[in-house]
């Protein structure tokens, strides 16, 4: 199977939804009399990702009752939230562009940027208050806790080249596998789901969450710059060490350029540690885990009863393992 | 009566249960296994305000059923979210200090310290989510959005001396009376209390906030640096026009110092322009005006019952009005 992003078929039944949420984070971005914030939010909101984390709430909605007027909502919440989280990134990082185009912080100061992400995270908590489902609305708030402590994980350990792979690990599990998996518990728990499958679900989408972010860290090494949006090494350049480049430390505990590009910052120490990373086995090794976290995800399927949705859920799996941008 | 928040008597009924938010606050700040953070939580939050917020909420509490284990976390959410919004202002402001300590910017980097914003955010959400109550947990995010917006309003406002009266009530209103009426409105409503009285300390918190923020203004011009904690002017300096400033442009429309001020931003002209609004009746119009929100709060406070929280809520317009610091 060759699907993508832009093929129909991607998200299986929950595929014409998707653009309800399209819709709902368009209604989002117009504000009543403050033009100002409704250009911003149209720039912020208008990159159109993949909405692989709305397209998870929507089908986890499946295995209960689906109604879309609590899942779209909620869908739309987790997407803002992500982007929210984009936003205040690109503040911290000095980011100029992402996936291509101009990031708010470039085009207005950090102050209003700043401030614009925190609209977007009470707009995310607004819509997800319309579930009227408390327990989604906890779960969303401690899912917001884990993406700004793994953030700040991330911040505080930039430049250390003591970081281990097991903080590595836990780091991308709170800022990314866990609002997968927010996303997949979230939908099957407002459509009341039975609690099996809410956990099921749950575990599918914080382990396609994990290989998704590895496979993000992959790309950032081997990854076409045009297609990417972004430098090639960028995460290296602000002093993030990801799995590849924890595994070329690993190897090569004596001067190894990692450290080197870290004490002297250089651009040409950079370009060495991308060719030792592309010439060695490392990339291959990290798909390896990064299937090894698919696998995890695929077991938790079989927690699911067999319908169209579950046959979507497997595919995305594939799609996330096998992306190339 | 000449109360000070360090008076016992200033919160009347609440006064002890407000000790049980500072406990609820000091929880939050010890996160397991994350020594870091805890250090920046607890100097963020170990900065002790006036705590006027959540006593607010607490004494909107006594009009229902009052329930110290629903209303202590709303109170802790509402301080809570009032901090991290400081922790943000502070980052945009390059702040190094707040009522003469460090800032957490001022400490950390940029980036851990916007996160750090983000997680007190969400950890305020987790703590009003818990009191079960949809009505105010979407109270909340409303608040949320209004004070963002506020803030980006005043960031894109920042140096224009075309700036209104009209848009400078409007900014404090979404900035800080709209946390000071949630605060009000939310210690009612998870109380029970009946709808018009929820709505009679809607009226009375908002308008204190107004007061309490036209004061801060007016401290801002007025007040002594060592007892506030940060330099005479700061908000001028800062580009941003409040009440006493604004009524300084209205009455010297051709070469008036604050213009001066923003073509140049030059210190001395900073001098000419706090020396001009001094030596004016502008702050005692200012003063007058301050008087006029606590009018409509104490107008509100005729549709509580007579009780003693109703005499507390009374003496706390007094204080906000007379306040020095």
């Amino acid at each position: 199977m060759n699907l993508s992003v832009n093929s129909p078929a991607l998200y299986g039944p929950v595929q014409d939804d998707l653009r309800l949420v399209d819709d709902a984070l368009d209604r989002i971005s117009r504000v009543e009399n403050f033009p100002a914030l409704t250009d911003m939010l149209a720039i912020v909101l208008g990159a159109t990702g993949k909405r692989l984390r709305p397209a998870i709430a929507l089908l986890g909605g499946t295995f209960g009752e689906y109604q879309a007027e609590r899942l779209v909502p909620l869908a739309a919440s987790i997407e803002l939230l992500h982007t929210a989280t984009l936003v205040h990134d690109d503040v911290i990082d000095r980011a100029d562009t992402r996936r291509g185009r101009a990031t708010a912080n470039s085009i207005w100061d950090n102050g209003p940027t700043v401030m614009l992400g925190d609209y977007m995270f009470a707009h995310a908590a607004e819509l997800v208050a319309t579930t009227g489902d408390i327990r989604v609305i906890r779960l969303f708030a401690a899912t917001l806790m884990k993406l700004a402590s793994g953030e700040i994980n991330q911040d505080l350990s930039a430049f250390d080249s003591r970081e281990t792979l097991k903080n590595y690990f836990s780091r991308i599990g709170g800022k990314t596998a866990s609002l997968f998996a927010a996303a997949g518990e979230g939908g099957a728990i407002v459509s009341g789901a039975p609690e099996d499958q809410i956990e099921a679900m749950r575990e599918y989408s914080y382990n396609l969450g994990m290989a998704f972010q590895i496979v993000d860290d992959i790309l950032d090494f081997s990854g076409d710059e045009a297609q990417m949006g972004k430098p090639v090494g960028s995460d290296l350049m602000q002093g993030t060490l990801t799995l590849p480049s924890l595994l070329l430390i690993e190897r090569s505990p004596v001067n190894n350029p990692v450290q080197t590009l870290f004490e002297r910052r250089d651009d040409g120490d950079l370009q060495t540690a991308i060719t030792a990373v592309r010439e060695s086995s490392i990339l291959d090794e990290s798909h390896d885990i990064a299937r090894g976290f698919r696998d995890r995800a695929s077991d938790a399927l079989a927690g699911l009863p067999p319908t169209a949705a579950r046959d979507t859920l497997a595919d995305l799996l594939q799609y996330v393992v096998t992306r190339s941008s």
